[in-house]
């Protein structure tokens, strides 16, 4: 049975929850689409990260990888279309570190697109009633290095498939968090299992904008 | 057997659905801190709103009122303070009715405050893993003017207290309205559940800051 | 010659300038529709700026008196239409006072309108293109406060009409807070000016709608 | 005496005016940092804009160019960091042409850095009391392919550094769009030759953290 891969992080930045690792927890072991779910934890540290991925990657085999993270100020599902080859720290990760103006692999390109067909994906999860959307920077902290070193090694894993996809934060965060959206956990594990079945049937994204004008 | 009268509206403004007539509907018969909840969702025109009001004042007797509305644009359940006696509805309303700087009731006060103890009531919610907050202004439209003549109302009837809250958008709506924040009914209806119970059990609120700069 | 009162506030709350102060001095002494421009600065503290506010209005006994104050996190040019007689300060003021939920005037009522036109205002300005735009809240702290006496003032003042703007940011002030709007001095002289003229030379407001659903 | 070319765009998606057009023929003829400002604007459309940047690029042999653009919904000027290789046009362009997922440039890399010393730029403007911030992502219109294809040409002319710029609106534009934040003119002409100053004083850039967790 195929595998589908899905990593999500640990808290940081002072919160005890994490809303993707949730996810990737309540997802494992889930059968999405005739394939089989191996949800994982990732530490949230740059070079931990990619590690720990890259010993899944090999466990696993998997068709298809999800990389789920935090996005603190975002109201929706957000489908990330572009990984850039760039670390600015604007708090240190888990472990302490924080690189300013570098490379998240050094000698890969500036950046790299996902193979995910994000507009199918997000469009699935609005008709399903979940606020979802594009978008077209993951920053430039932990997540957008993790979702740059996948599209990195997917590139010489013929047919694997990836992307990233930010998670607003969980209700019980937001209630800390004067003026921030939440999504509750139920409708992100739910978004999440619609977003990974579109993903495993559809294979040419949709031909509609889905762009920003700045 | 006391009762809390649990007021939502019906959907408005192109929408087909309303939280607050949902939240409404799903209290109606519940005991909460030992009182019976009636739900009643009510019509979305200024001169009808009232009216079911007082209906349901009259038939129901209620030592406790908590009207409920949508309000688009927030991301937390929102206690509302003051009530204005103005109108000034910025779309009709669902008979067709747009009164413009027009009072909500003539020769009435221009504001009446609520008398529900809202900072214990957020800080519960909070406490209970639910965004939750205050607000200084319900509007000018519908919701403003029901919770006007709430309170108008109550000022006559010995012992009874009351107040308005608003409530995000329910995710099916938020998935139609990019950018727009929302919370999962069954969050909203234990929200609503939790302010019920503390404005049951608090007579003087919290005496702790919770007001805004401008 | 008419005397037109202009008020604006100190700095507070750890900023070293305010506009509503400098418009308030960049216009006194002008002539704006036939009225000579009377510009104070008041204490931003509660006591002080009401008792500052009554000694103008005795030694300058103005026809119309304009009350500028800053808010940050607004970016138009914002006509108050409604003070409330509430205090509920978020941060102390100028002389270390933080009252809670205490009345701004004991005995009087619950809110006051604004006696200004100021759809016609914001129009105006629109026309000129300065943005602006209505509020229904003031906030709860000094600009609310000192809002709410001058209405309580006036009423007792035949013919004499006031009212409450509240004036964004500074350029140099939001470029130490990310995120923040602003608009120029020089628009902001200019809007009050705008604002002045139009309050002189209109009476009844225009019958458009305004207001906020929520 | 070396040319610095300073680009902006015409007005585009029904507006009359375009701010980063006004900086270009403002600052065009001027001297910053012993240097020759070449002012120039360009036709907002995607194969348009980079054939006249072509032309100006022959023609004037810059040693630095700033590329401008406006950006609705933002505050402040903000120093974009990478331009990617993708269009995605959620309106026409002024040709009345809308692609929609497809590159910029085929054959060339996904993204491309920009060469400006922007965290000395941004705090620069900062020091001279002017809005300034980072962007990690310059949209998918005709800003990004213009931004994208300059760095592109730029890449093969040795010693030439450049970069682009997004502009808020001005508050002519804002005035008729509630809810949206402006610099006047005359602020964004300054942070501008501020701006260029730095990028011809300044070759290594700030050390400092200046990124997104998300």
């Amino acid at each position: 049975m195929a595998v589908v891969l899905i990593t999500g992080f640990e808290p940081f930045g002072g919160e005890s929850v994490n809303p993707s690792g949730q996810v990737a927890q309540a997802l494992d072991g889930h059968v999405i689409g005739g394939a089989r779910v191996a949800g994982r934890v990732l530490p949230c540290a740059f070079d931990d990260a990619i590690g720990a991925l890259d010993a899944a990657l090999d466990e696993l085999q998997p068709s298809l990888v999800l990389a789920l993270g935090q996005a603190a100020g975002r109201c929706e599902v957000s489908f990330e279309r572009v990984a850039v080859n760039l670390v600015d720290a604007r708090i240190p990760d888990n472990r302490g570190d924080q690189p300013v103006d570098e490379p998240v692999l050094p000698g890969a390109p500036a950046a790299l697109f996902t193979s995910l067909p994000v507009k199918a994906m997000a469009r699935a999860l609005r008709e399903h009633g979940i606020p979802a959307g594009l978008s077209l920077s993951a920053g430039s902290f932990v997540c957008n290095a993790l979702f740059f070193a996948l599209m990195h090694r997917l590139a010489t894993r013929r047919g694997v498939r990836g992307g990233f996809v930010h998670l607003p934060l969980l209700p019980e965060q937001a209630a800390r968090q004067p003026g921030a959206a939440c999504l509750p956990l139920q409708l992100m594990v739910e978004g999440v299992r619609v977003a990974t079945e579109t993903a495993l049937a559809v294979h040419a994204d949709l031909a509609v904008p889905g762009g920003t004008l700045a």
